[in-house]
């Protein structure tokens, strides 16, 4: 799944399901899994389409309950959260290392990311395009506004024009100075935060789920808003019903 | 304390002491602090240098029993190591962004760091010594060793002025930029990670002895290890028993 | 502070307060702790009320900020949690075992424990009071709800009698296990989750408000309710402005 | 997997394998998994027995390489160990309430536990074999050392009916509770701490690991060391060699 310029958040591995998080949460009732679906009478466990379905069973006339996406959507909605850390995933995500800063401040993740200590870092970096450096232009974002003159396109073309040459000049000085014999965890100094990096992340859903509310948020970085916004989409196809009840 | 050619180190706040720390392991036995020093009398605790010290107590005779030192010992040695969560330190610390990308991996501690989202930050760079340049010079460590050719004087020379530089047009295309009206949030995509940068970073006792034995270590970087060595010196300030049974 | 019929809450230590919680949020933008009250000129740092104060300053007309209670409160209603993380307190706790079940499961905490490994438990336990038994009566509460009977007083009052002599019962057994020679750990399992330990918890401030919001709620059991409630006034005393936060 | 007289552990899911964490080590220096085995040559990748197999490839001489166990070895030994962070494990148990206390303690794991608010717990308790508390008789164990008198045969007897007898009353007085309409979560107060409970834990393998080293150690009680071999040998099924450095 691409994102930005040169990136990508793509699936490892997952475990569990909305399924087992019921079944974890009923490890407090001594129950399992029932089923999704309308509801189930608490007597038989029979549903109301079920084609032996009568009016009654073995103890009296039908009970039904609701089916068990009303208990994630209990669980979800008043905050018995333990219950998603029996799910989670493992991703690989390149980003350049600006996002990644932000990224490792979640501490509930673990991380194994590529190091400029033992090899040289691929030479890509992100520049971001016009319409992005124009985002908020206009605004008064307290953030992201600019800090002294008025963001333009023919401003905007001037930073993209300033900011490859730099890129290429820092890749200059990096990549004499690995052939002159600087070690490499020295001569990475000059790289900018705007190259890439690539890493691997793991984390329960619980734990996926507040770094979405963080960085899904408006008041996030745009770029990190592209990752969230992917990272959204794996976690939306493993873990259907608890991502429903995250957006809504 | 001054760290690197730009950075420091420095104490906010400590918690506990090496007495708190005895105080929560005797939780288990119901018993508090009983003093320091060679040791005392297990029925009357009088100690053997006591003025009032006799042969015997009104128990019969003295049975001295080891100071608290030693359960301090054998705690930290046989990694009983939750009593030393009972204590803790907060400090200030300016370092290169590059230092904080390795710090910032030790996810038991809790940071507040400076953010180039919010205000420009200042031009201030590591730039290695010629001596740090040459530390593994001839050497083949695996990590640190150059990637073709053979670190020499010279060769320290040629980088430090191309890094000099480098870090001088970085600069101009930053400042340029926000002048310009880019973001700031975006202007910041060509800082180097040499860069300096500033946070305050708290942790429990035994979560900073795990960050020392990780980062005091030889196979740590070595400007990563400064850093460590002037931590290391707040806690044996703070902490000098513990700090002694860290050492040894 | 006395909680329950033998249970106690102290504070052993804190460490931080509101204004260094300023002074961490401020490391984003390089700015210290600014002062409360109701506000200060952006220029001149002087306050409306302040004795020299005029209508102007150096840079023409005052322009009053907001007293810095205005940050504390944006970063609480907008869950910027981190810098919450630079105070913390540690406490001294007697509570039942069941009381301690729950409160183990707040995993960000710090825990020594008196340990019936190592010493006998003292015969202290926890008799609720007819007025507690009583408390949900006649409510169709589904966690708290009698099993298949009606909850009165007559039978709080023989539920007291029979937990009485079962408590006496199980003192018994344990100290005759004691005497025989039984190893404490094994003695140990014939004693109720009703009994009394002791421990001392240590957690950083925003773990410590993740831990009254869930354990004064109201679907938290009484019992660790009165224990949340007399954290919750350690937490008034050493950090008056945060509290005030969580309460509103 | 039977434990105990009454408990057991049982797999949920895994996730990840002992190639997984080769390859998040390998992300520092952008290679995946290489392959197990003796060796591998470094230019062709071509192994010692390979039919294809001769003196020379493309790049002169076959180089060969370490197997990728080495590197296995290499990061389990030198304590690089957020690799093993890639992969996981979810169980259930059941154990007694005691054992459980000194689970909870590792606070790395997720739990969802039965809950005697929600649900009577079943008449299950834990009663020691004659074997097991003579276990250490005539020893001079601190911790598990008799209080007064000395274990013997005839002690353990006695003790193993008194306690039996124990469980019997507080069952009774549990369920006359019950009945009478005391609260579910009062009623619990009478049970002992050698009464079954069942739960779900969860954690990566790092931490797994850790919950062996403490809990496997002959200083851990007994019962808690029988979960502990349990653990270990579903560990030894799905992650064969990381396991295999764990026990040397």
């Amino acid at each position: 799944m691409k994102v930005l310029d040169h990136g990508y958040v793509t699936l490892v591995e997952s475990w569990g399901n909305d399924e087992r998080i019921i079944e974890a949460a009923r490890m407090s009732t001594d129950k399992g899994f029932l089923g999704w679906g309308p509801n189930v009478c608490k007597h038989c466990k029979m549903r109301p389409d079920d084609f032996r379905a009568k009016d009654s069973c073995y103890n009296g006339p039908h009970e039904f309950t609701p089916g068990d996406e009303k208990l994630l959507a209990y669980l979800y909605r008043h905050k018995h959260m333990t219950p998603f850390e029996m799910a989670g995933m493992i991703i690989e995500v390149q980003a350049p290392i600006f996002v990644f800063r932000e990224w490792h401040r979640h501490r509930t993740q673990s991380y194994n990311e590529m190091s400029a200590r033992y090899i040289p870092l691929p030479d890509v970096n992100y520049m971001p395009t016009t319409e992005r450096l124009m985002l908020n232009a206009g605004e008064r974002n307290r953030q992201a506004s600019s800090h002294q003159g008025m963001m333009c396109e023919a401003n905007a073309d001037v930073f993209q024009k300033q900011l490859d040459q730099a890129y290429y000049q820092a890749q200059s000085v990096y990549s004499a100075a690995l052939s002159n014999g600087v070690p490499k965890e020295l001569a990475r100094l000059i790289l900018p935060v705007g190259r890439y990096s690539r890493m691997r992340a793991s984390a329960n859903l619980r734990n996926w789920l507040q770094f979405l509310t963080l960085r899904m948020d408006v008041a996030a970085q745009w770029e990190i808003q592209q990752y969230a916004n992917a990272v959204a989409e794996l976690i939306s196809n493993k873990f259907p019903r608890t991502y429903e009840l995250f957006k809504s």
